[in-house]
């Protein structure tokens, strides 16, 4: 069965559930799955409704509900049944997430379409065979190049018109230009631990520190470098047999299941930038 | 902040979510947490709705709202912000999840009140002491007397007008009639395993067959034996170290928990009887 | 540095710890992890020793021990520090399993070759495009001629000199002639569910029953059908909203880890067979 | 079935694993359970072995293996059958994770002797009612006071003899003098994130963050606050409906089963220090 999602944010207003609601149910479309969520806190209103188009169209219910959406000062978008979000993956040596969301793909599980490959390195260093015929864009990059490199990424990006970047384990700190340019629609993935751990090989530090789980955080692209708005997280168990190695090869798995989880709900216009939170309306 | 509790299911229909949302907009209610979920299989609709009541008062919202619940044939429950509910407790001589759950109200984690604790065994067999004043009815049972303790507990649960009954460990098999006198309002814990194990001794079941995670099931009773709508689940892993009493103390770690979240998830008006299946709105 | 792994089982009987410690001390080695268990309700002995072999040859020493292992009545394994295992990978068309196990291969993360891949499907309905240059085998089975493709498999395994087959998502019922030859040395992944479900489309089954878990088990093949001792098990949480499809797809992602820990596991020789009940000696 | 539990650790030397298996072996001892591992970064070799005494006395076995433990420099304890070890809880407040132990203590799960309960707060505070007739000590403390109320802890520990102090939500800091003291024998549980937050109303920094996990990490407590070496963490997940007093609700259910299972390891000696680290033989 077709269905469009809207989601929206906007301030928190008396009534504007019950526009919503009235909007869909005037044009015969039926709620499938509705989820509201208003955070005093920070004064805002969250919402994403699942539903049946009936004879509608969804570009014209697009155009009908923008003037709704001006009155309440709504951040919003309507999907069509068919929408097709593009993506662009970025990638350093490191290929354990990059082959699991492509594959995640493949099998129809996670419904996107990447557009495009950029990665620091050549694609031969890469482990995975699943990138097939997507454009593979090899831009090296060094602190002197820096700017140059960003501004090839940011034209693949707009010449693909992606919806998304991510940046599976690409490695690289993003200049604080291109972090804004990809605002809200720019999600990583790194190591996190109990206690946390800043700084270089994390997973060695992680090692002194004897720690008996190790996990990973999905999070939107800020200036602040590994410190936007946590999407997801997951851990693994460990123990004081495993060496530094064996840490890193657990964090593999949890990494690229975490990606997977913050990528999918993005794309599934589940997640909401909320101050420096999100609200994630889970499937 | 004080806030009401609307939920409601009923048959899917459209415009049901407008209306509800219309009802609270119209009164100048805030809508602050709203849940909904159409089930197509099952036909029906599901909605949880957590609001702001302004100036109104929530005996008048009721009154009010009835009318709309007719119209849509509607189970539903406005609960006040003061509302407290009572719950009768039944246990065994395993009292870990009875002592959890008195722990959970007394540090006001779970809002409830406890009005009676029901056992087949007097309460010097009881560990935890944290029963205090709570009327402690001890109702024998055997075989012959079933039949009249049945009707003991039923007296209780109509004289206290208790809520909800949970069986916090109580290893008693209720009657078809009981099993239905306390439909959709009875909550029972058991332990849960991958694969299941049918019959008596599940952990020594369990031991002999090296499960490698040991889990336990809250569930609705009904009149079918420990497979009654599932509310919560949850496991912990386990080994080939571990004896069937060591499975035994796990599994009293995982049922408590288990069951504390059904019970807290059911008294916030989370959990709605979908056929054989819960429609469980998280928090 | 290099080490030799020494795992064995036997009956237990005082004394065969101290030999095995003083047979590797009296040879320089240096014991680096050991772990030994005792089941008293089975009546024998588990042992895994890694070792650094200093200056002997792990062939000089495989001789030597043997005759203590004949003393003790002994099943065991003595492993070079460059012991590669040949492994035999079975799938059917959902081929997740068997992506995830040839790049964790590919990375070095499983230590192992795999020789064969072996599917009763052509391996263009595959998703996966890691299988490279490893030889895959199309051998189509029907009813009728099940008997003649065991004997293409079997050939294939005695070939190759396999030491581990993998039925990765193979979806066939192995005959008992084939399950009594691959003894110890054949894993299984299935689903898995709180509480278990028995038959066909056990996601269905699961979905109609409202569980709040899914999870897979990997276990060693006998001939009662998926019922074999069980190695490693995990779980996912579910809720409501997931249509079986979507729990199909969280199975994945737990199948395809499960299967991987054991396997792993199995080819660190961490895993013994123990009656109905394996011993794990975790990493 | 009797058994005896020999925990030891020392130097890398060969031959040390040997020795000690001759040792129990040339007593008639059959060893249950056995786990050794060298750390090659540190130097040190841990074993910890639990064998049926056969006709042996724990106490002659105990002189006799000292001259062992002499010459391989060893750290080591040798227990009884019927070893009860003491142990001093201390608390402020908040009391979840003391009642949860002396539950746990009561019905036989954890094997230990509370010896005495000691609070800067009167015990009428509480909420638990599971104390019964363990010596309470109200000790306040101020910062002036805190030498003087220290001094009165340390001579309950002396004077009951305890084998373990737990500080379970104590929230008061020991001066080093006190950690010194207590050095190895001091477990400690705190809230834990992904990342780690410092300071005050750690919960309320997490909600901030927006995590979506909450943790608790039980160590020993060290002159370095909240940075002694780890021995069991745990996480659950949450989201962005909860408001921090949900967090720090469930931080409680984290912390109480964290906490248990750190003192329970320790108290079956299982966990040893090693260095900065831990090493944990799992049961």
């Amino acid at each position: 069965m077709p269905s469009c999602t809207l989601s929206l944010s906007c301030p928190i207003k008396p009534g504007v559930s019950a526009r919503v609601s009235s909007f869909t149910a005037e044009r015969g479309c039926t709620i499938l799955e509705a989820q509201q969520f208003s955070d005093r806190v920070t004064g805002r209103f969250f919402m994403r409704v699942v539903f049946d188009p009936a004879e509608n169209q969804a570009d014209v219910l697009r155009t009908e509900f923008a003037a709704l959406a001006r009155q309440f000062d709504m951040q919003w978008e309507l999907r069509d049944p068919e929408w097709m979000p593009k993506v662009v993956l970025m990638v350093s040596k490191f290929d354990h997430c990059l082959g699991d969301l492509l594959y995640r793909m493949r099998i129809g599980e996670i419904a996107m379409d990447v557009v495009a490959i950029i990665s620091n390195h050549p694609q031969h260093v890469l482990t995975t065979s699943l990138i097939g015929d997507i454009p593979y864009h090899h831009y090296p990059i060094t602190r002197e190049t820096k700017p140059q490199q960003e501004a090839q990424v940011r034209q693949v990006v707009e010449e693909t018109e992606a919806d998304l970047v991510v940046l599976a384990r690409y490695m690289q700190v993003l200049s604080d230009e291109m972090a804004a340019f990809l605002n809200g629609r720019c999600i990583n993935i790194h190591h996190s631990f109990l206690p946390g751990f800043k700084g270089a090989k994390p997973y060695h530090q992680a090692y002194k520190r004897g720690v008996k789980m190790i996990g990973a955080t999905s999070h939107y692209v800020t200036t602040d470098l590994d410190e936007g708005p946590i999407i997801a997280q997951d851990v693994e168990p460990c123990g004081h047999v495993e060496t530094p190695e064996d840490l890193v090869a657990k964090g593999r798995d949890v990494e690229r299941r975490v990606l997977a989880k913050a990528v999918k709900a993005h794309l599934q216009d589940r997640v909401f930038l909320n101050g420096h939170r999100t609200v994630v309306f889970d499937g």
